[in-house]
């Protein structure tokens, strides 16, 4: 069963978005098994609308359409699918009390526009009832249309969690596919590559896909067949076999993240951890509280952002830092030193660099980085440098440094340095 | 004059690949006042490639057709469009040569699928002749339509230096389009949507765009008109308008962040910066410290995650801890005022609150922000309650403390709380 994506938005043939919700949806249903045969971008114009969905309907056996849900007048989803489809807008009470006790519950007013969004073409089945976000099914033809909203968050949940089970579910014929995802950290493409060209490929049908995520790069291993146990027992074979071949490359399977891997470590262990951030400005805080529970083992940190505050607040000697630098090791160190005292902490985990694009000199360029971890029995540090812009730096220099925690509780060796 | 955008290959279907071509091609030749109906997206099938091909030429004035032009087996879109224009495939002596002097000066050997790209549909031309890169245009029922390489560099290279000056020395009678965006922070759709209503609309060609960009919202305001004299002196009037309306919501036009507008009125006015985060756990410092140059302005913060480091680290005061909690004015106020002493600056930004998804209570709620604002002359400290995730409460507490700076520094009154 073949599959349509159509996104709506002026900003998409104008150029001002990416197309990140066609992208999204494509992938999903790509990796769930199903293929999908074009992603049309158009306009919030009834008449291109109408000409897509009509194209798309004759085609396919399924059709996401996002877009134009939302309150405005530019949204205009719901009456120009009621017209293309020849159905009447019909008041779903349904979602009409969704809106109103959405609108209750954050003290705003009622107003027309508003309530449009619970005009729907008839025989329209809402996709989360009791939910805050707007979304719906109808079927035509046999075919079944997904509207779902252009927020991506919005879209992106409504997919998961609804779009993607129901055509799985109505898809009885498709063989089984399972995925598993692993995630690498300090290994790029090519380097992947040679390390996975002695991969033993007995089984023809696994499908491997490498993916850039910066920093990261992730590895997707894929098999369909015909039922769930000899599928689930060939991947758990060939998932073996990459993970005794990457290592501690392999920070994560599935969905986790860099700081969740970490934080999960510390709280098993019951270790508490403190950051002392110089170029990341606060990145790597912001990642470790990004999970929910983290003040079990995130205990604060200190952005010292200038060479005073080093001083002032972690205690770090002005010689070190007129002789050595603050970017150097020896001021990465009094720096994690300095932050596990000062916080009370098991680990201190410090970070100094020159994030760009200003800042770089002939004998420390931009991207520089240094890397403390100080634990109850021992300090490290380290020295790495990472390019691109500052943004990216910041981010690499974050993960690395997540990562001198994840190997350091895992018995690890870091990754190598200059 | 309408065109259309096709982007070729299974990447960008499946889901593995952003449509990067298709965005930049739009956003090009709309910046130049041309106007896209619609980017598709299609696999390497010949199939749909030819109907979305003959349909794109049906109803436009130009297309735009990216990838598929390599050597590899799966390029196939040269006999394609053969095939699709009733035009047989002629052996293309230029583009012949360009190979093979491509081929001796990197020591390789022509080969068949090497030979194959000189192949291209009768009529064709050339991009750029003598160059490294492939691309050829041809004219069918007056339609012009351009093909070029899917690597983004090299499409953009012949896109920008080709494709672009030719469209606009065909298309005499274009009109100027221009557009300015507005980014707004604390007014939803609704009530931007709302306000404008009253918007007087003199000059209907104006068009206006509504785009959520959590936690902020966007407005563009676009005009087509006959000449840039006449559309820029139009649209400097709507945007006097809209800003007359919308007042200090407004806190960007174009393409500035909010830590950015702050940053820039921090460095003109001399002022320095710190700050103290408990629920953002350093996402202030991460977003202040993205902007080139922040050391001027940034001096440093504390993360203070638990309450032992609020007591500690800025000297707040364990009875009012105790007595009316982490979360709350008293605190925040404390907060601010600390970081400012400890760290040294005019300025001292602090933020506590309960990001969820545990933590809360009925008298405080999941949500619950407190933001304090101290400077030289007086400590200001206010409540807010947000919505969603933990990253979005994260997200909307930083920018609210950010969008605090930005009206303090204004003059203006900070967003309602409360």
């Amino acid at each position: 069963m073949h599959g349509e994506i159509i996104t709506i938005g002026n900003e998409l043939i104008s150029g001002r978005t990416l197309d990140l919700n066609g992208w999204y949806a494509a992938g999903r249903l790509t990796a769930s098994g199903l293929k999908i045969t074009g992603i049309a971008a158009v306009g919030d114009n009834p008449e291109e609308v109408t000409k897509a969905l009509k194209m798309a309907v004759e085609k396919s056996g399924f059709v996401i359409v996002t877009g134009g849900l939302g309150s405005t007048e530019d949204d205009m989803t719901n009456e120009i699918v009621a017209d293309a489809l020849n159905r009447p807008l019909c008041l779903d009470k349904q979602m009409f009390e969704q809106i109103k006790s959405y609108v209750a519950a954050r003290g705003i007013e009622m107003s027309s526009s508003l309530e449009k969004m619970a005009w729907m073409p008839e025989g329209s089945k809402i996709l989360n009832p009791r939910g805050n976000v707007c979304g719906f099914s109808l079927v035509e033809d046999k075919v079944r249309l997904y509207f779902l909203p252009g927020v991506p968050d919005q879209m992106r949940y409504l997919m998961d969690r609804y779009v993607l089970p129901e055509i799985l579910n109505h898809v009885k014929t498709l063989p089984v596919l399972r995925q598993r995802i692993l995630k690498l950290y300090g290994l790029n493409e090519p380097g992947m590559a040679e390390i996975l060209k002695d991969l033993p490929r007995k089984n023809e049908n696994i499908l491997l896909g490498f993916y850039p995520h910066f920093p990261e790069n992730h590895i997707t291993i894929s098999l369909r067949g015909q039922d769930e146990r000899t599928v689930m027992r060939e991947l758990d074979k060939a998932e073996q076999e990459v993970r005794s071949l990457l290592g501690p490359y392999i920070f994560a399977s599935g969905v986790e993240s860099m700081e969740e891997v970490v934080g999960e470590k510390l709280r098993n262990k019951g270790l508490t951890i403190s950051v002392a951030e110089s170029c990341t400005g606060g990145l790597i805080g912001n990642l470790l509280t990004n999970t929910p529970g983290s003040s079990n083992y995130f205990m604060g940190g200190l952005l010292v952002y200038s060479n005073q505050s080093k001083i002032d607040l972690l205690n770090v000697s002005q010689e070190v830092i007129e002789k050595k630098g603050a970017v150097s090791d020896k001021t990465v160190r009094e720096m994690a030193e300095g932050v596990k005292k000062r916080i009370g902490t098991d680990i201190g985990l410090a970070v100094t660099g020159i994030a760009g694009p200003e800042g770089g000199s002939r004998e420390k360029p931009v991207g520089t980085v240094h890397i403390g971890l100080s634990t109850d029995r021992e300090t490290f540090a380290g020295k790495y440098r990472f390019w691109g812009t500052r943004k990216q730096i910041k981010k690499n220099t974050a993960i690395m440094a997540l990562d001198w925690v994840r190997r350091y509780l895992n018995g690890d060796p870091f990754l190598p340095g200059l």
